[in-house]
């Protein structure tokens, strides 16, 4: 077994969680999620999206939002970035690391970003030009609708691999496969990981699952089993998809690092000072069940759990 | 990879699913529901329970219940029988497999159902004497709070192992290891099955997961994976826990399936019939949502399954 002993959860509930809701969450209420968060022990949280207001309003207070939480410690923070026009003011923000997502299947992007593939190809291109003059940016590229499309169906691994080398040419080497849909299924999802993994050594990949149809865990299972160690997940599994109605969205961290603390992997996450978020938001997002399942149940009489302080 | 290529659900939802619901389904409704499950493909079905209808008002008419359905071809109807005398109601209903539990914890058992686990064992034993007058009669032993129990916490494997050879030598060759809480993760999972699987070879072993906490499909994925065949499950995760309000209950029917025949192993089950089932239960339970996530966001795009007529 290589599975890992210690895994990073990368926090996308200010931006994957909050970017189809539409009440508006207050900039200091988002910088009190995003601390909270941080107090948690999460290490990893992608803070907000530099999108044209317009696109997403929720996210017309993306500089306000980072300027409230760029000088914490022990957290890594990043921001999605459509282009480079989002790119040039993540940087200005101050945030180091920058997430830029395109769909494997051309029809998905087109709705999506409205490009097509190989233009999103060219504007990542862009945006790392941009390294010459911030020599410690980083740049994470999530591959959406690798696990299937809502659009065409069954998306081919020979797609995403032909992405991946062309993502790895241009010198990222940190990349995430999402099932943004969650048409994902285990076996299905083992078959993608492992020829990932196999073709492409030097890459560090994470996985980015939705519950939509309950099989997120089930899918993270496997890839931890293949040694991946970088998962994404939504503080209450908040992130649904607008195409389905009262569908659920985004595994739930509380239920991510239960099931890694179970199983005796290292998150970092004290579910206990995690719950504190979960409350915040159900406090705040009236309009908006939260799906975990964790934080509804409460943890097993006696558990324990084996965080590190941060 | 010993993982089968076919499985047997067992749907639990006209039993454990309406087990813990105030709202009384009507004995029409009970039998509808009964048929549309047989319908849509599964082959297994817990239909009821012959409890003292004081201790379940919902089972006051169990009787009623299986004479609406005890001519379905196709289909094995098992009953939870909590005593010898709901055995003998069973038999003469016509049902054929009895159903009957306990908790590997004593205080989990002394609360469910106000017995000893000796006590229990020995009830099991008087059930069992009516082999004798009733040759073609089957009997499937489901041990309760064997992945923890929310009194004790964590349940030594030891125990299950212990109380696995008493019903063994009581004649039983089929056991369902049940998660009642749904407390247990992957890691421990794989290690208890591979206990039981390895000291037993000659019993046959089924699994019984709730996902309050989220980690049902996940836990279902390691026993297949470790050989198991046999899945409880209700039809639209039926099932709550009344020590947890607002907690998910047993794993769906439709997410179990949809996992399985998304990864090629067969259900025999058409989840578009079985749509009708959830469709049903829907309409008539008005104040118990459904958790199964399948039913809520719909099959993914361009998805074709493999059931088998039955």
């Amino acid at each position: 077994m290589k599975m890992p002993q210690e895994v990073y959860i990368i926090e996308v509930g200010p931006r994957d969680g909050l970017q189809n809701i539409e009440q508006f969450l207050e900039t200091e209420k988002k910088v009190q999620l995003i601390k909270l968060l941080a107090q948690s022990g999460l290490r990893r949280i992608e803070a907000t999206s530099f999108v044209h207001p317009k696109a997403i309003p929720q996210f017309r207070d993306a500089k306000e939002t980072i300027s409230g939480v760029i000088n914490l410690t022990g957290v890594e923070l990043s921001a999605l970035v459509p282009n480079l026009v989002g790119a040039r003011n993540a940087l200005e923000s101050g945030i180091k690391e920058l997430a830029f997502v395109f769909s494997i299947s051309e029809s998905h992007n087109k709705n999506n970003v409205n490009r097509t593939r190989e233009e999103s190809v060219q504007e990542l291109e862009n945006i790392l030009s941009l390294k010459k003059d911030n020599l410690d940016m980083k740049v994470r590229v999530s591959l959406a609708t690798v696990f299937g499309c809502p659009f065409e169906g069954e998306v081919k691994v020979e797609e995403t691999l032909r992405y991946i080398e062309k993502v790895k040419d241009l010198g990222v080497d940190t990349i995430t496969l999402a099932d943004t849909v969650g048409y994902g299924n285990p076996k299905q999802v083992r078959q993608i990981i492992k020829s990932c993994l196999s073709q492409f050594p030097s890459i560090t990949f994470g996985v980015h699952f939705h519950n939509t149809r309950g099989l997120g865990l089930a899918n993270v299972l496997v890839c931890l089993e293949e040694g991946v160690m970088i998962f994404d997940s939504s503080i209450g599994g908040l992130g649904g998809c607008p195409f389905a109605p009262g569908a659920t969205g985004n595994i739930s961290t509380e239920d991510l690092a239960f099931m890694f603390e179970g199983m005796g992997i290292k998150t970092g996450v004290n579910i206990e000072l995690l719950f504190e978020a979960s409350r915040f938001l159900q406090n705040n997002l009236k309009d908006t069940p939260l799906s975990s399942h964790l934080f509804k149940a409460g943890p097993p009489k006696g558990w324990s759990y084996i965080y590190v302080t941060p």
